[in-house]
């Protein structure tokens, strides 16, 4: 594989995702993209351009959907007009199946933008940064959701794309682990679902985010700013 | 079904599906939903806009995708800065199966829209116009296409929508049938790929539709413009 593209979030988990395809799978000429739309932690595109620049991209896109926060009419807490950011802790069991963080159908919509992307330029690996969550989760960030996508897109007659989730149903301990032996800079990454000037500790994100430092026996950067 | 939303292109088949969910099916509440995706033809918005008003739906969106020709790097012939539309003479077998029109991942990218949204405002079906075109054809206006995202959405764990394509694998000619029973405006309808003053007669969707009005012996409302 000479050429890929990445979702880039600007998380923990795209920001490895990254290195590993560049330096792990060693991918000569690798395309990221971003989109804004409309989530209230859009400062972690600041955190996307960064560890686009530092693993050394051919191009760093950045989509605008920002009509996407009302086209779904404020139906997640995730995005602008929408409820508050829960805590973790606030979420039974039924709510961490599909929390109120969960954004309508967006990662359909990413995954399509970029193999559309992806099949205009000719690449033809989507790289996708889905994780499983340990405590909550998202239909949409499944082995079965990246299996479907795919089965979908190889009915495509000519150039038919493959999107690649090498992390999905693996841990965010796990992925922390493969991103600090390829030297990624956690503390140029943006977990916080609430998007203030510090990271609050405790929205779903947060918590498991700290989690995955937790299990490694190390500190997150980002938790001086807390 | 009480509420439902309806992509609208413009084109005769979008504009026959309006009218069929609202009167055919009943359903009370019909948001359709058009897309600007920077299209040559643009001008099928203005046909949307019309049909819409004419069925008296609930409301009409049009969502403004304008970086997408960009996006796709210009490699359909129906986006601006893509090829000249091919008449339909032009293509020999193989293009046929996946010709110069076809917009990369475009309908992927429309229906995860349209499905963001109905999950938003609370709306469990969306209806797609595609239809098996006689002498050409997209994978992504399949019976299969429409299976595999229904396999995909349906993996939500709290409001799954379905996509419905009543008239794939039905012929265009069917088609006008139906919607000629249902009073649809034709000459309020636009299907030539090269989007002009007049219809070009020639291109893939003129030359379908032209054959749709043939095989029911009646003269096509927007010929005597040719």
């Amino acid at each position: 594989m000479d050429t890929a593209a990445v979702l880039l979030s600007g998380g923990m988990d795209s920001a490895t995702l990254l290195r590993y395809v560049r330096e792990r799978l060693g991918v000569a000429e690798v395309h990221a993209l971003s989109f804004y739309y409309g989530q209230k932690h859009a400062r972690e595109l600041d955190a996307a351009r960064h560890q686009a620049e530092s693993a050394g991209v051919a191009s760093h896109r950045l989509v605008d959907l920002s009509f996407f926060a009302d086209l779904i009419a404020g139906a997640s807490a995730l995005t602008r007009g929408g409820a508050t950011v829960p805590d973790l802790s606030d979420l039974d069991d039924a709510a961490r199946l599909q929390p109120s963080t969960y954004v309508p159908n967006r990662n359909m919509v990413l995954l399509a933008l970029a193999a559309a992307y992806a099949e205009g330029h000719g690449v033809r690996d989507v790289f996708y940064g889905a994780q499983a969550q340990d405590e909550y989760g998202y239909w949409d960030c499944t082995v079965d959701f990246v299996r479907g996508i795919n089965d979908v897109l190889g009915l495509n007659r000519r150039n038919a794309v493959t999107v690649h989730a090498p992390f999905a149903g693996r841990s965010k301990a796990d992925v922390l682990r493969i991103g600090l032996e390829l030297g990624v800079d956690y503390a140029q990454t943006w977990s916080c679902y609430r998007g203030e000037a510090r990271p609050c500790g405790t929205c779903p994100s947060c918590a498991e985010r700290k989690k995955a430092f937790c299990a490694l026996g190390i500190e997150d950067p980002l938790a001086r700013l807390t």
